[in-house]
């Protein structure tokens, strides 16, 4: 993969006033070694991360990514992101990103072990041609996420909420999914109840109403489905947060995984059993979320 | 820290017959920049370790410890790590760890995303003084680890037998532990059995056997408990693998933290209710996990 930029950051602590932070920028090459082996986001997936959409130079829904990063840094008891910061890193990458799609990476890892401070960094690279899962859509496969949906409140330690970069999981729930002839997993809680696909969120379309697992500690609450809302509610549908069963998804009217970067993918089967792909409300969905968002 | 040594591997592929690997490595700085951003170690977790105890210049335990890794990789679907290969990479690395303790490090990366191979590396940094610990205890609270015992048979993408590089969830629990006072950890299943602490295996005595949480594939299997199991039969001592209720661990009469650096650390307290400590005990076996051991 042809990287496109990335900038190693000097994180500064989040009361700091200034409006510039260009001397804590260091401009590197992207395939040139940058970081230590004593780095705790390689030994032991130490950090958190965000992946922003960037269409035609602009980088989409920085706001609520931002927001979900202070919202990890908070949950894993790292030192809470100077913001004003980390939107310059965005607009500096945002300028590299070209023309098409591409993704910033932005990811704050707490540093090198025995370190004084985090160390950060943000990445941009071209994204993959995602034309085919957006209109063809993707078969899943539901998995166990092996957790009770109450579990997420009552054990902080396990930091469900976080987009951590402990993600060997995820990678391993999509290989699984492949192997049993599908594109993609989807969690369900081990009583049952859907969560979120390994990268994505689910959304279930229910006659008129669209509705998504309820955030509430186990899940990642996806910016992507939280934008989607938006437009949903703006066109008249009605929109919610609900515990889903695993039948939920089954007797869907039809059911799209969104994410930041590869956006609506309507699913089109659930362990092998077809779910209807509406193609036209799919195509209005993603020139939605192609289009500029903040 | 200091570290004292760094060597990248190009990793060999499993059937490689080569007796020397010299070609394979190139020994760097510690502390300079060797891993790229693209690094799927640092981005994701994606891959996994071993750490290995060195005591007066000699690694202990070295073919466990590379079973362990070879197990990792098989369940992490990463390729066959070239045993003979890792082998001579510790030996250099024990080369370099000088007197006293040390840990070397074996990191096996799935690599830079969409490259063609693996990484790996190997470091070395000397230990921590452990003293405290061995002789005045740890004490422990008991976190719940929020799988049932009977899960990881069933759910292997969830990765619980590996040592993987996506330890922010033990981490976090070493955190937790200290906020309520205590200075480590030992993780229950969601249906009460304990399993292991976030960094070393739990070992329990009752009268005189000594028992150990069965590795049925949720937890590791420790190397230095297997070691000091292997000790204690030719003492005489009965040894058990069980599945252990928690009570078991409030009524033990005795119980210990072991794990390859820190080696045996005795329970002084669970949740704040005081467990005896056997000094002379505990001595033994401390000396004889510092004794060289193969």
């Amino acid at each position: 993969m042809a990287w496109l930029f990335a900038l190693m950051i000097d994180p500064a602590a989040s009361d700091d006033v200034r409006m510039h932070f260009a001397d804590t920028f260091a401009e590197i090459d992207p395939s040139a070694p940058a970081l230590t082996v004593g780095e705790l986001s390689t030994q032991r997936g130490d950090g958190i991360f965000e992946s922003i959409g960037v269409v035609d130079g602009h980088a989409q829904e920085v706001e609520p990514h931002l927001a979900r990063l202070a919202h990890s840094a908070e949950i894993c008891e790292l030192p809470a992101p100077n913001l004003t910061q980390w939107r310059e890193a965005i607009r500096r990458a945002q300028a590299a990103s070209g023309e098409g799609e591409a993704v910033i990476k932005l990811i704050l890892s707490r540093g090198v072990e025995h370190g004084p401070t985090p160390t950060a960094w943000v990445t941009v690279a071209p994204a993959a041609d995602f034309s085919k899962p957006r209109t063809e859509g993707v078969a899943v496969a539901v998995l166990d996420r092996g957790y009770s949906i109450d579990l997420p409140g009552r054990a902080p330690w396990l930091l469900l909420g976080a987009k951590t970069l402990s993600y060997a999981v995820n990678m391993a729930a999509i290989r699984e999914a492949k192997r049993r002839g599908a594109d993609d997993a989807v969690f369900v809680s081990s009583d049952g109840f859907v969560l979120e696909a390994p990268t994505a969120s689910l959304i279930i379309r229910r006659g008129d109403t669209f509705v998504t697992p309820a955030p509430n500690g186990g899940i990642l609450h996806g910016t992507t489905q939280l934008s989607l809302f938006d437009h949903l509610a703006e066109q008249g549908f009605e929109t919610a947060y609900e515990t889903l069963p695993v039948s939920a998804l089954h007797e869907a009217h039809a059911a799209w995984l969104v994410s930041s970067v590869r956006l609506a993918a309507p699913i089109t089967a659930v362990d092998g059993r077809p779910l209807p792909l509406d193609a036209e409300l799919t195509a209005s969905f993603n020139q939605y979320l192609l289009s500029p968002r903040d």
